[in-house]
């Protein structure tokens, strides 16, 4: 790791005091957290664990590509058990935790004396392990796991599911690698790489770090894997139901890689774990395709949500510029993985760039999969609706559901960083801390009403006057910013996106920051056909939307706001406990004809109407109906 | 029939003269029909006529539904032979006919015995005839092949492929029905029932038209046929790959039917049909089925090209007002069937309406079906494209293939109709015919440069003097329309969209008729959401696109056009022998910033630029790029 680099204050260390989170939290902890669990079990994916046993017929039933999405299901009880250790992080609770512990005996009871665990293998075609990394995600299973594993371990002390993975995770090193023997093998579904690396963050286990290495650098080699494994099974590689491997990001080796592809959360994954092994082995070649891969992607291929992949059929990517709104897939899963990068990103490079895409991801593309109560879920998030997008309370292929609440559980481990003689703030919204600064431990309370109010305060309580810099990300949204230190301004001069202010803190110190948040619009690169002639609505972190609920009168594709309208934030107390609305006077569009002819020489006449937007993670909260998110410009 | 109505001059009377569809039928007659016949060759359709044989496996495979497109190849058969039989009426090929004799060889030793003639079923699984009307096409595909045997002997006085279907529809007449033993059956794509109601036509005999009479109407009774024939194949009803009975038109009975739905070709050859019988038998009740049918596909479902049906997995409609642009179905057949209906309508009731669709249909969203050199084509029709849509050669599913060509060959039969005291032009192009009115023969020539121009001249040449009414459509799109008598201006006062001179005709009279075709936009319904704040050019009968190979610098999508920006006509000689361009003084939006950032607070700049558009049939018969009918309409 790069001496200078800054890096993640754990979540664990971090208190969430502010209202946005906090309300959020307390969702995941008192309902999502538990209603996961009733689900994991009333679907069965629980009782797949408790092996050995008669096995039931398949629940989800064989595609023609005989493939079936019960094969990760270990995945999701990995997820859950992540998710719930960071809630417990938050607040103990004897009933998540018994219920973890079971879900870890059984585990133990399925894992193969070698070490191997796989409750799909292990329970229905144990003598089939390793013969499709393709498509049948083992190695993906071990890292959400492993990443359960880890964070329980790291919220409750407890390491018998730790001692579990670490055995597996020896079976896996042994069986995969360059060695005589060993399989040139990786996952067609990365995930196992960053969570390797996470273990080498909590062991130093350097061998960890080797096969993460192993895994990212291996991938796309020639022979290649896929093809050599799927004549093994006396299939013929052509016929991989991709299509391509640019579906699993195996087309060409990572380094050569400079255009996202594929199916996007495996893309998203891959990045992350190749930033994480560019921080920790100092590597350039890493570095580098991090870096490419990330101009394209948020050069191109990002909805301004930054949902990612449009495309449903691959989950992914198509080309740059190819965002429609109304059938975009932009997967909960896709916008949780880029925060997972972007973060990442940000202890290469402390470049507001980062922190302002995994800002946009959280607050929007990732937040809008969870619904206000917390026991509904997106998969996809279009930008666009006729009322047809409801949300769900599970899915057969349940991802999304425990890659959002472990997100939101975990959210305090992405506002604060630090390294020896400096703390950062990648965002804000009422996040506490202790951390150690040029060898003094020093209290860090922020407190904000942020996203729905730029003025921040951070009160910075050394144990003893010391000089460190504290830095404080100025997002790209904000056009002004001011801040104080003791009620002396103080000139900011952010570099990067983030503004240092070096001085010999004292107890007391108090900064303020006051981050104008003016309502806006964005407009897309022209080349993005679908936005031509439209705006998008934002407010600080937050973009918005038109919903039909606050628009009635018809679908909400029919209004239309003129350039010169002004927009004017406005407060809803009575908006899912309080939220900030954006107004406007617009018009809508009605037929110029009494008859309602389909089409007609005279353009549509227009009434005045008001337009209320509301933030797009609050979509779809209430009745069905019409939503937007690029708006038409038109001045007639 | 009711007395008053009119009826279509058939195709074998009408000679075509005007260039535009001179060309076109000589690119059917020179290249479509024989690559046509080719292709059949090559892909095996011909060869699975030849019964008896052994049969080779199959070339498309079953997919999950266990369902193979090759159960329709006869109905491709049928329809190369139709479309063949039209090219000869306008020119006898002893080459061609031999090639439909051969077929008609093989299909009279391929009929069973008892008259059944099914190249799959008797080929394959001869104990399996009829006991899945619901999927495999087996009343289709006589129905096409009947058609083909009507056209092929109005062609050529020909009978022996009108024998075999004579043959083979008495043995459905014996099958299908209400009386003992008889199966309440019907089919699940809607296709003989016109086919019958031609054959009645043809021969008189009443049988035909009772059969056809009952197929409509047996459509969607209780208990449902389609639920009873699953339960005997021993399967679940409910498990009916495509969901619902809307699918094919039988979730009611088709007189209570007010609303299209499912897939869009068999609701248009079903309302054909519906039609059809209403006139025939006078029956009000079809009649109105027909006419509500008929505003909720017009005045909701129909994209402005008259593609129909925007959606892929149904192969038809979806809801009011969901018309996408870029991933429009609207499939060539759906097209071609509507103007079939639309053609049958209007010998209801002779009005403009009908025949405003019809021609829509015929220039736009069924032309652009076939290719300029005449041997690729389009299955789905998009009004949007970023450069993906290429025409192909052939389709594993080639219905749309000759569904065109037996249009383009069959299209002096949509020109003119006549009843016992007039006759009447629907569209214009150099059509002549001889009719009988009022017992005297007429020579009728109308000569015009059509669609390109409006000014027309009609000759009337009586073998003496004689009354009767010469009735002209005066377009939905003609803003002004003038017309003389021998150059004596007369005032025009269409009724329904058709204007009537009434006089003594005498041999050199001579009608001229200009409608004046002003270049000009049409704007959607509000309702239409994709197409708020644009606007489509259409030009006389034609709907213009604005394609990349016109337009080079990028995108088209990025050229916006003012709304105050004249459109001009240019004729183009060059351009595919001769075409009518439109060009307007637009826009085109350039990013804001130097570095091309996907998302900007700064709006898209913007570039004067020419635009240049072009008639949507004509598009993608150049180099592969963008191309959109409905322009953003952009002031800024």
């Amino acid at each position: 790791m790069s001496e200078r680099a800054y890096s993640a204050i754990p979540f664990a260390d971090v208190r969430i005091t502010g209202p946005f989170w906090r309300e959020r939290l307390e969702t995941v902890l008192e309902r999502t957290i538990p209603s996961q669990h009733a689900k994991l079990k009333g679907v069965g994916i629980l009782n797949s664990l408790t092996l050995p046993k008669p096995i039931p017929p398949l629940t989800i039933p064989l595609t023609r590509h005989n493939f079936t999405m019960q094969v990760f299901w270990d995945s999701d009880v990995g997820k859950w058990i992540e998710a719930a250790a960071y809630a417990l992080a938050h607040r103990r609770d004897a009933d998540i935790e018994a219920k973890v512990d079971a879900i870890v005996d059984d585990l133990a009871r399925a894992q193969s004396p070698d070490g191997y665990l796989n409750c799909w293998y292990n329970g229905r075609e144990p003598d089939k392990r390793w013969t499709n990394l393709r498509d049948n995600h083992e190695l993906y299973n071990a890292g959400h796991l492993l990443e359960g594993a880890i964070a329980y371990f790291r919220a409750t002390g407890r390491r018998k599911l730790l001692d579990i993975m670490e055995r597996y995770v020896d079976h896996i090193a042994a069986t995969f690698g360059r060695g005589l023997g060993q399989k040139r093998g990786y996952c067609g579904h990365q995930e196992i790489e960053l969570a390797l690396v996470k273990l080498y963050r909590l062991t130093g286990d350097r061998r960890r770090l080797d096969l993460a290495s192993y895994l990212i650098d291996e991938r796309g080699a020639q022979p290649h894997y896929f093809t050599q494994e799927a004549l093994a099974r006396g299939e013929d590689p052509a016929s991989f139901w991709a299509g391509t491997y640019e579906y699993n990001q195996s087309h060409i080796p990572v380094r050569e890689q400079s255009r996202v592809v594929g199916h996007a959360v495996r893309a998203m994954y891959m990045a992350s774990a190749m930033a994480d092994l560019a921080s920790e082995l100092n590597d350039e070649g890493l570095k580098r395709a991090c870096e490419a891969l990330w101009r394209d992607v948020t050069n191109a291929q990002m909805y301004v949500t930054a949902g990612l992949g449009p495309k449903e059929t691959n989950e992914g990517f198509t080309e740059p510029y190819d965002l429609p709104n109304e059938t975009a897939y932009a997967e909960t899963c896709a916008s949780v993985a880029l925060i997972f990068w972007a973060h990442r990103m940000l202890h290469l490079d402390l470049d507001g760039r980062y922190a302002d895409v995994m800002e946009l991801a959280l607050f929007n593309g990732a937040l809008t999969g969870l619904s206000r109560e917390g026991t509904h879920y997106f998969y996809a998030n279009p930008l666009e609706s006729r009322g047809q997008h409801k949300r769900w309370a599970w899915h057969p292929c349940p991802c999304c559901t425990m890659n959002v609440s472990r997100l939101v559980a975990s959210v305090a481990g992405y506002a604060i960083s630090a390294r020896e003689d400096g703390v950062a703030f990648h965002f804000y919204g009422g996040f506490e801390t202790t951390a150690s600064l040029a060898g003094v431990k020093v209290a860090l309370r922020e407190t904000s009403d942020y996203p729905w109010s730029g003025e921040v305060r951070i009160e910075v309580d050394p144990e003893e006057p010391s000089a460190f810099d504290l830095k404080l990300r100025i997002p790209g949204w904000a056009k002004e910013a001011s801040a104080a230190v003791n009620s002396e301004p103080v000139k900011l001069a952010p570099v990067n996106g983030y503004a240092t202010i070096h001085r010999i803190w004292r107890t007391g110190d108090a900064v303020t920051l006051d981050l104008k948040m003016a309502a806006e619009r964005l407009y897309a690169h022209p080349n993005v056909r679908m936005d031509v002639g439209r705006a998008a609505l934002r407010r600080g972190p937050l973009i918005y939307c038109v919903e039909e609920a606050d628009n009635p009168g018809g679908p909400v594709q029919a209004l239309t706001l003129p350039r010169s309208a002004p927009l004017d934030a406005a407060w809803r107390p009575d908006l899912f406990g309080g939220a900030m609305t954006l107004k406007a006077n617009a018009r809508r569009l009605v037929s110029a004809k009494e008859n309602g002819a389909l089409y007609s020489t005279e353009p549509p006449a227009a009434r005045d109407a008001q337009l209320v937007a509301v933030p797009y993670h609050l979509w779809a909260n209430r009745a069905l109906g019409s939503m937007q998110v690029w708006v038409a410009e038109l001045d007639a």
